[in-house]
């Protein structure tokens, strides 16, 4: 119930294009790993058979002897040879004295993304042949001695247009893939922003890096958990989605604060930019409230975040879930740009339009809108209504609701205007899918609306506890999971109106992605196993454990996980989450470069004391319908 | 064949005796919270209710207003509490006039192990009431006001008397064993020693810490590896005993210096003091040798050493393999005492004792002994001898024999010699376990001959590089994994003698136990492929991925993994592993807290394609017959 409306002129204050990405250069790679460690530079050449780093010779350097390992990058017609490391590039002088015969062998001889060792001195550049692009491009290096490493065989494709292949192959090659500016980038500057955050949590606030197991029991609910058979009949383990029990335990334990950097698991099937495991940074602190764990994670995010990035600004804006859902028809705004929702339920009280009035007579029943500035220069065909409406329903509007539409929503010429009706919640949530389609729209056509420089966080807060079941609304399910402490101001709820208690749940967002989630929890045996046992009808059995240490002088705690791959691929711009994982799955859960999963022989099964049932016909062809043949990512 | 044989004079030049473990105090603990930070003290009140630990207040904080968080520890009298956090103890004064009833009420009526808040003011205590023992206890809290948090009820036990109980009650109520200074002394430590790595590694070093993934493929021969269902019918992922495929994989795809503190898994079924989860420090680097692994390793030690703790002295001394062996009976030899084996073949080589004149005569066949100083004082009827031997057979050695093997031996009045003939390795080994058990008899009779407060580092390097298969000895396999590059000096012993090839192995041994052990692997891509598929005879097939990257450019690299959680145990001194994990399974791999593993109702199995298969009624008993239900623990 969408349709396009009117109008008018151009989207005002928003700030200028800047390019949606920015490929880092080995120039900010080098800036970046001397940057990062403040103290001091690390020494990358301790230890090993080099004297430097390739990436980090300058005029600083001239007259010195030195070491160098590295890959061939390319080769000047046998007189220079470019030398690449993990820290950068260098240029080589191949020697062309007949005494130095040998050297030039090896140099010219050994094909592209050869492993080389060459010795020599650091001398300048002849004049005019200085290259200002390079960072060590003041220099070169007079070689005395060469050992060719390793030869390497004929590449299935040429490595520089290896990022322009199709992401299957990219993992297929990981370790190729591994090579580029842009994965070396990716991964040291996650193993940076991570070693901050150790330093933040552990050094300056007493944390405790507590590993807690991944071979653990089912959890109520916990469909989507790998299980782990283990060689006692008909038993298994299970792979948890989360540290949650473990990290509840060490505060009931005494351990005050807790955080670790947790694999967690989870069993999705089949779904673009999630994988199988996944890592959160995982935190739990007693004796803190909602306040408490915000400005901690506010703390974290600015002294961890890196130093070749706008700035996090504190303290972070913080939103209700009502108000989020109202404005933004989601529970994880973008509120980078504007084109919030409207409620123009009023301008349609007297409506003759039969949808709208149906809509307007239902409980909950409204009308909404929001206005694409600028909208009509590029959405000239954009339609997506479940009927098909289009403009031709501007003509059943009165003057009267038009000017007060123009009055209410501030629309101006040019401007497009998405309406819909319905239930509140749906309404909303159409229009929040809308608002980022549009964005989306206007920015293929140049307009800037999310400046992804900038980094935009916001806190959503008061949540609902629960939800009501999707197949049965008369049943409730947790809206996060049962351990969350319901609002102190709500409490009361619980035994009349459980479906109106708001919880102590927060999530962060930014720039639109929910990169984290926490809450305070039930220290209170009675009320969990209410909660549990009364509301929720959960089999109370399989947390008897953690219900009984409740009983047991547990603190009022509470914690937050952030999701570490989401967080890297929002910080380095990246594509995908797999491009800030080493060696990640394909969306069907797949090692393409290993091939895992994989076949196993069936004695291999029998110590497990479980055998495969393969499906029958009808039903693989089910199972191939739902996961067609199609080529990898 | 081995004998007691004789005696002499006290054993010389030992240190004095110290308590074989010292019980850490709160004192310690907060000493090390103190000194381990190094820059600073971290604020371990920040973003909480409190404004100051229990352990922390001493003299300098009279007068302060101060809110405390903390478990009643005890009561005395209704008059005091004594309160606990993880930082330490700290008297509380009950106020005992009318105005303060409700107060009074509060921390009379609480259980022990009860959590209150007391908000207060920090006095001196009256003068001959300090307590030079307690860190705090120069000073006590007069309350203001307190709030019951959470009340515990009547524990099953007394928690004072907790460490006591079986182990399985430990495992059961583990959030309650966690309150224990020793467990809260054990999780810290662990933590900071962790996060020193980690500066070393990544800050001083320049290493980047790379998560890789755990749902993996078998490889071959990963018997003892953990599968994991897919959703795919019949196939599986495998969870790896390491990361060792991906770091080197790391390594080709340029990373250079690689680092993770490592979730592993080993199915082993039921072993004594190994967990079926466990933890390595695994470190890869490109361009490296093995002294530079080893120097990498003996400075991450040093640098990580905890303050209280006898620190690590550099180089750790080297043995090879044969050396260890020949010396003491063993790959990880604990130098810390002498009673080296001593070949005294050549004494007896025109003995008539028919049992050493025919082992004498065998290819391989030595005669040997150690010397247990002052063992006729404790050793009175240690007599472990396959047949029967004892001093009787003293008789027979001639006189000349019985000189020369005290000048040899330097035996003295009082001392035991334990003698054994036979093949070089087996006799070697035996008489290295009876070395290790005459220790422990030794030391249960007082005489110390191990100082528990000594850290002794052992490398042990040239290992072979295959074994003979134990069903076939004709048959090869790896003495540590197929990866491990061959010794330059050995390698053209590859093709003719490969059974007499050393490797580039090297195990890192303290106080008798592996810690830690790595090699420099093959980078060449026909000689890992020589020796999988000739001379192992590996399915080549399961590795063709690392094949081929090897094919690609891949440069000489080699690594080693540290044990964190036996490392942590030796740290700490700790009774076992289970001591230095949060969470730790029982001996048969059950979670005693939460039950697992557990069973899982067959429909939830069925998205996996597998389904049990019961035993049998004969297979069932065979198989309680290799895990009788003892208790557990």
């Amino acid at each position: 119930m969408c349709l396009t409306f009117w109008l008018s002129q151009l989207y005002r204050g928003l700030p200028r294009s800047i390019g949606r990405t920015t490929q880092p250069v080995w120039d900010s790679l080098s800036r970046n790993l001397v940057l990062s460690s403040q103290r001091r530079i690390p020494e990358f050449s301790s230890f090993v058979a080099r004297t430097n780093t390739c990436g980090e010779l300058r005029s600083s350097h001239l007259g010195q002897e030195v070491t160098l390992c590295g890959w061939i990058q390319y080769r000047r017609q046998n007189i220079f040879l470019v030398l690449r490391d993990f820290h950068g590039l260098v240029q080589v002088v191949i020697p062309q004295d007949e005494s130095a015969a040998s050297v030039k062998k090896i140099l010219c001889e050994a094909p592209v993304e050869s492993v080389v060792q060459v010795s020599g001195t650091v001398i300048s550049r002849p004049p005019g042949q200085e290259n200002p692009k390079m960072p060590t491009g003041q220099i070169e290096i007079k070689v005395k001695t060469a050992e060719l490493l390793n030869s390497c065989k004929k590449l299935p494709f040429e490595i520089k247009d290896f990022v322009k292949k199709t992401e299957a192959l990219r993992l297929q090659y990981r370790y190729l893939d591994l090579r580029s500016f842009q994965m070396q980038y990716n991964l040291r500057l996650r193993s940076q922003m991570v070693m901050k955050m150790r330093e933040y949590l552990c050094n300056l606030h007493g944390f405790v890096d507590v590993e807690t197991p991944t071979l653990f029991k089912r959890t109520p609910g916990g469909a989507k958990e790998f299980l782990v058979p283990s060689r006692e009949p008909g038993k298994f383990y299970s792979l948890p989605q989360s540290p949650q029990q473990f990290k509840q335990l060490l505060m009931i334990g005494g351990l005050d604060r807790y955080f670790q950097v947790a694999r967690c698991y989870r069993d999705e099937g089949s779904r673009p930019d999630r994988q199988p495991e996944f890592t959160q940074i995982d935190i739990e602190m007693s004796f803190v409230n909602q306040t408490g764990i915000q400005n901690l994670i506010e703390g974290l995010l600015q002294y961890s975040w890196p130093n070749d990035k706008e700035p996090v600004v504190v303290p972070f804006p913080s939103m209700s879930f009502a108000e989020a859902l109202a404005t933004y028809g989601t529970d994880k705004p973008d509120i980078r740009f504007g084109m919030k929702i409207i409620d123009i339920s009023d301008v349609f009280r007297n409506t003759e339009i039969g949808f709208l009035r149906d809509a307007l007579s239902e409980p909950q029943g409204t009308v909404k809108a929001i206005r694409i500035p600028e909208g009509a220069e590029v959405l000239p065909i954009f339609l997506k209504a479940n009927r098909n409406w289009n403009s031709s329903v501007a003509k059943f509007i009165m003057e009267e609701q038009r000017l007060e539409l123009i009055r209410l929503m501030e629309i101006q010429e040019e401007d497009v205007v998405l309406l819909t009706a319905g239930e509140h919640k749906k309404a909303c949530s159409s229009l929040g899918k809308l608002r980022l389609e549009c964005a989306d729209l206007l920015e293929i056509r140049g307009v800037v609306l999310r400046d992804p420089a900038l980094f935009s966080f916001l806190w959503v807060v008061d949540f609902p506890l629960f939800f009501p079941k999707e197949e049965n609304p008369a049943e409730l399910e947790s809206a996060h999971h049962p351990f969350t402490a319901p609002h102190p101001s709500d409490i009361h709820l619980l035994y009349t109106e459980p479906e109106k208690v708001r919880s102590q749940h927060y999530d962060l967002v930014l720039n639109g992605s929910e990169i984290g989630g926490g809450s305070i929890r039930i220290h209170d045996a009675e009320l969990q196993r209410y909660i549990l046992a009364t509301l929720l009808k959960e089999d109370v059995k399989l947390l008897s454990h953690l219900l009984q240490a409740l009983d047991y002088g547990a603190p009022p705690h509470g914690g937050i996980a952030l999701g570490l791959d989401r967080l890297m691929c929002l910080v380095t711009r990246a594509a995908s989450i797999r491009d800030v994982i080493a060696f990640p799955k394909s969306f069907r859960g797949h090692d393409l470069m290993s091939n895992a999963p994989d076949s196993v022989p069936p004695e291999e099964l029998k110590p497990y004391h479980i055998q495969v049932s393969w499906p029958t016909d009808s039903e693989a062809e089910k199972s191939s319908l739902n996961h067609p043949h199609h080529p990898e990512s």
